[in-house]
């Protein structure tokens, strides 16, 4: 965990044990509970400062939504956003994506967004792609028979890598976009980095993967 | 056929017999006979004007190439090429790729070639685009087991088609590139599409893909 630059971060969390899921395990199997409304659930991995998924809570009040961060000093701006927003459809979990399957049983998840993953660009980390395939095994216990991971990114190399795994992973590409900002995509709600590279003139991609 | 520009281009087709195959379902299941030497077989579906396929038998003078292509009006240039060239590893064949396997034995080809094909962007033409499912039954049957299918095009939106075709047939999807001149691949040949839309400015995307 980097305190570093935010040596409060950790404190934060914990005071506000209501948005940040202190024990996550102990929900396991159980999540509609901790939200009190039985309704889909939607997770982000890597959800970074917030903005995705607590423009997503706001806008779909009738899904449960998960934002996963593995930086404390990181999530802790998405935790000051929804102290100010005080969505109920909204929680928090600083944890790493990899040992998820310790925090939902198999199918409670019916829907992944990974956003603008690491790109790891180097062949030697290419374990550490959030599409690698121990990851796909994980995102494919989790989540139920007819959910979706919804993964976006402005990294080519990372995107053509994803594609690439995902087939070998024998995963089914229901829907491939080479430049999701120009086209017919209604909802697009945007992430930081997606607002901020595809400002810089970077084409935006997506791929709506399902296992079978 | 559409033969209203050049009248003349049956009639030349069936003048040079030894590098026009006439009757290519007698040459199914010996291939290597017609041609001679017993060396791979790569074979370009709508090979248009011959550009590619003229200059990787030129290249690889030890694979077999046959350059297929539909329309009587377009293969002829290809043949005028050829009859300037002489390329003892290469034939051309005027037939519709949806009856290959009238033409091939299972896995008497060694890799396929589909470059540029035509988009057929409404959605009520899927069936006629090259990587809807009933063609790639078609290359699945042709190729051998260890054979490829390289799909270059710059068309976005049959691209994006593609890469779910691929992913839904249950191919695999071995390489992608999302910008092809401009990644590390040393030994592209280009066609006389990709020559004229690159220049315009339009991004190459190629997908290799086997079946399993
Ligand atoms: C490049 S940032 C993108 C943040 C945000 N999704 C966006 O698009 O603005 C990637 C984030 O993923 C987080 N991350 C990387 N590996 C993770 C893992 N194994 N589990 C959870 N989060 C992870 C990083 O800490 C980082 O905040
Ligand atoms: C857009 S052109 C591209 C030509 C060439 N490959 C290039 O890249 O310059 C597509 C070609 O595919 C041919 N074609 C379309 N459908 C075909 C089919 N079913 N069998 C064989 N050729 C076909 C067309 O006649 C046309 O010449």
């Amino acid at each position: 965990m980097r305190l570093r630059h935010k040596p409060y971060a950790q404190d934060k969390l914990l005071e506000y044990k209501q948005y940040v899921v202190e024990k996550p395990e102990e929900s396991k199997g159980k999540w509609t509970e901790r939200f009190g409304k039985p309704q889909p659930l939607h997770i982000e991995i890597g959800c970074g400062k917030g903005r995705f998924i607590i423009e997503m809570a706001k806008r779909y009040p009738d899904i449960n939504f998960i934002g996963i961060e593995l930086q404390t000093s990181v999530i802790v701006s998405a935790l000051e956003k929804q102290i100010d927003e005080q969505l109920p459809n909204l929680q928090l979990m600083q944890v790493n994506a990899k040992d998820l399957r310790d925090y939902f049983e198999p199918g409670e998840v019916d829907r992944i967004y990974l956003t603008f993953s690491d790109p790891w660009p180097k062949n030697r980390h290419e374990k550490r792609r959030l599409t690698y395939k121990s990851f796909l095994s994980v995102y494919e216990t989790i989540l139920n028979d007819e959910g979706e991971l919804h993964f976006k990114t402005d990294n080519q190399k990372l995107f053509e890598y994803s594609l690439t795994s995902f087939s070998k992973y024998d995963a089914v590409l229901e829907k491939v976009y080479l430049d999701l900002h120009n086209s017919e995509v209604e909802d697009n709600v945007m992430t930081e980095y997606e607002e901020k590279f595809s400002k810089k003139g970077n084409r935006i991609y997506k791929a709506v993967v399902m296992f079978k």
